[in-house]
């Protein structure tokens, strides 16, 4: 066996062992005994430790350096395989193991803290434990950055090849014509919602059949109930999650499109990457342009809604919305609100960009942790035109930075402007694409998101698959050009 | 760190990680999407050969020589925790990798022959695959024995400590009490069965509600369906299956009260044994014992089926029972039958010594494969009166075979006995105990259970917890004199 195939098969089996921590993190979510969360906290370390051991045993090192001089490292699929296989190998050796189980300890106490603080709106009692992690996390991100920039280091776990600047020119470009956006549609009068209740089991049930809609393959997956959405696993076992709320149907069915679109992502990946690491989605940006785009250029777009305003009125009878436009206006309503994940279209990448500079800054030390209530509640009030009103309206609404995850939250707005871009090119390459969703009908979208991004898998690097499936170089005009007229559209810009 | 400290403290990891293996099984029966069957068997595969190594890792043999060489050896619990850990080792180390994993592949292949061999009621086609594994499980068996008996280096993987002389001597005894019990009950009228239909989910409420009622910590569990029902892993998260069927409630409520049996008994085992080789049942007789106990001593007993009488009739209204006299019967039903799974606590046994000698007589070389089919309905027509109709119904019914399971069959009865001793003993304990079970309180006698057995996990040898429970060496006599006292009374002989 040549070294490539031995490194290969290796791997085969810590991706193996990667599924089956996967797995334990959708049973965490959905399954388990709520009195067994300290024994599965040990399970979850003791299953991290193998898999760090065996991300950094030094056979992989054997391994990598004969078979990057071998000639499988010249091929597209080999070289993607070694690129892939020695990041993640640079990534374990890189932290040392003390540096990291410091991390795990204080980002799990942190967490808990965090959930205290926000349920008490008390920023102080967060802000000593959020000062360790902050001064952990650039401890890490210096090891891993190696001499270069401690952000982007950060960066590349969750979006590797693009850097903190590169993100910053694009957001940059993007604000100001959001934030003017945002303010002339919020001129306008506000479109009425949905009212009544939507009983829950039906909502279940149209969530299935609307993951059917997108492609979504129940025979290698299942649809739950979680407090939090998600998608989890890879290849033939691709679990999504999902929750109802009787008021609000669109929070379940927007949130089942989203977690589709990851779940697609995944299962949809050529099939002879299974099992490696080239077997799942290439980056959170990426990963995030599939749920976007199903969810809003999609699952909100005037013609999918068209077909869902029947599939509920026959559910669920009269609902208070009296047509196709009005049903078209309330799915993509836009109000004022604090909270990021409840944000439209509109205001989403807003929330984003405030995260992003504060992170940064933080990470590059420019910014103190004591300052970040002051510098968050600033930034929002100039970018929303109005002031936070508490803190769990504001900086302590996320648990993102309490568990230590710094460099992930602009992968969202990437997702939006990558889908951006994928969806001037499906509009390309789909002309009667309006017509099939009117009926209900994502097969040409879906099938078309298949072959230009899903089917490679973690192949091609993020920027160069994006380019390459939409025939441009990334960038945010086209997510601009989009908003501006679909919003301009609806409300009478 | 002590050597002592350091082993247990490896060993606490390993334990995890065996949970975790658990949980897949127990999802894979539950929740897997169907397409996920080949991907799941490189994850197990991949998990497998991670505890393997841990369980006969040089460091594990370095530990455990100098932990022996300790003070914490000559205590009790330290004692036992060598014991244990030295058992798994030697097991792990004795066996030839290639020569486990040539088992692995072979009986994965003869589970799939199996099932279609039964389905078809094809001994022949069936006979070849078998006759493999029996080949190879004779060389692992003679691996493990290292000289000694074959059959009983098998039989302590499941039963450590005895030897298949002592078990057959305790069948031996048996055998012929049992053959005249039940030639005599069948002599009498069969009883009336239940009329109806049973509504499933009402069944699994009752289900929910019994389990609670015989002790089982939702808290720490839960309870789901499966095809063949299970208890499924230790400390506080032990999750458990059963199953409906709208003809025959009691299918659903007795698996559910054996389950919990099982589930009750990991679930009381002392904290401070959790994740240890010592947080665990110790035997599968032992664990069988608790099963039986919970099903057919406690819940099948004339008191507690008066209580669930009782609240059967408030569910389900009137289902052709007349009274709690008619009712009992009908738990107790004895009638002619080929399967094991679904046999009475007469005849149970039967089945069992059956299996017990034919496969001590494969694993000895005294009966070919190819003399199976024979042998069994000989044997079958000698102790129960009437001829196997078709292979499926006689040596094609069970599964364990060709999964390469020998010597577990025999737990099964022993664990039967044991159940006969532990009773007897704990009527003396709780002299009240049918006023209690009538009220459908199990906590005297659970409460007795879990002290005398249950909490100590795997401390002590099978048979001396046993002994210390009961008050008296294991012997076959309780459980005769319970069988032949409740039949007896309720056929009138």
């Amino acid at each position: 066996m040549s070294a490539f195939d031995e490194l290969l098969a290796y791997q085969r089996q810590t991706e193996a062992l990667g599924q089956i921590a996967g797995r334990l993190g959708w049973d965490q979510e959905t399954m388990m005994p709520r009195g067994a969360a300290a024994q599965r906290g040990e399970e979850m370390a003791a299953m991290e430790a193998v898999l760090h051991a065996r991300r950094c045993a030094p056979q992989v090192a054997d391994l990598l350096a004969k078979a990057e001089a071998g000639p499988e490292a010249a091929g597209a699929v080999g070289g993607a395989h070694l690129r892939e296989i020695r990041r993640g190998f640079e990534r374990a050796s890189k932290v040392p193991e003390a540096l990291a189980m410091r991390i795990a300890r204080v980002t799990s106490e942190a967490q808990g803290k965090w959930a205290e603080a926000r349920a008490a709106d008390d920023v102080a009692a967060f802000l000593p434990v959020l000062r360790e992690v902050v001064a952990l996390k650039r401890e890490e991100g210096q090891a891993l950055a190696n001499g270069g920039d401690t952000y982007d280091a950060m960066l590349s776990d969750y979006e590797p090849g693009t850097s903190g600047a590169e993100v910053a020119a694009i957001f940059d470009a993007m604000r100001p014509r959001l934030v003017a956006l945002r303010a002339a549609v919020l001129e306008r009068p506000v479109p009425a919602g949905v009212r009544g209740t939507f009983d829950e089991a039906a909502q279940m049930d149209l969530a299935v059949q609307l993951a059917g809609a997108f492609g979504y393959d129940m025979a290698r997956g299942r649809v739950d109930k979680a407090v939090h959405p998600f998608s989890s696993g890879s290849g033939s076992d691709v679990r999504i999650t999902t929750r109802t709320n009787p008021a609000d149907p669109f929070n379940c069915f927007y949130s089942t499109i989203h977690e589709v679109g990851h779940a697609a992502y995944e299962q949809n990946i050529r099939a002879d990457l299974a099992l490696s690491v080239l077997g799942r989605g290439v980056s959170m940006g990426v990963h995030e342009s599939q749920s976007r785009i199903y969810e809003n250029q999609l699952g909100r777009s005037r013609a999918f809604t068209g077909w869902l305003f029947g599939q509920m009125r026959a559910r669920f009878g009269d609902f208070g919305v009296a047509d196709a436009d009005a049903f078209y206006a309330a799915v993509n309503r836009v109000a004022d609100g604090y909270i990021r994940t409840e944000a439209d279209e509109v205001q989403y990448n807003l929330h984003i960009m405030l995260r992003f500079d504060l992170e940064r800054a933080l990470m590059a030390g420019d910014l103190q942790v004591d300052d970040l209530e002051a510098a968050w509640n600033d930034r929002f009030a100039a970018d929303f035109g109005y002031a936070v009103d508490k803190p769990s309206n504001g900086c302590l609404q996320d648990v993102h930075w309490s568990v230590g995850l710094f460099g992930y939250f602009p992968t969202y707005a990437l997702g939006n402007v990558y889908a951006g871009c994928l969806n001037a090119a499906l509009r390309q390459a789909v002309p009667d694409l309006d017509m099939q969703l009117a009926q209900g009908d994502t097969s040409g979208a879906t099938g078309w998101l298949r072959e230009a991004v899903q089917q490679h898998g973690a192949i091609h690097k993020p920027r160069d698959l994006i380019a390459a499936a939409s025939g441009m170089a990334p960038s945010e005009a086209p997510l601009l050009a989009y908003l501006e007229a679909k919003f301009g559209d609806l409300y009478g810009l």
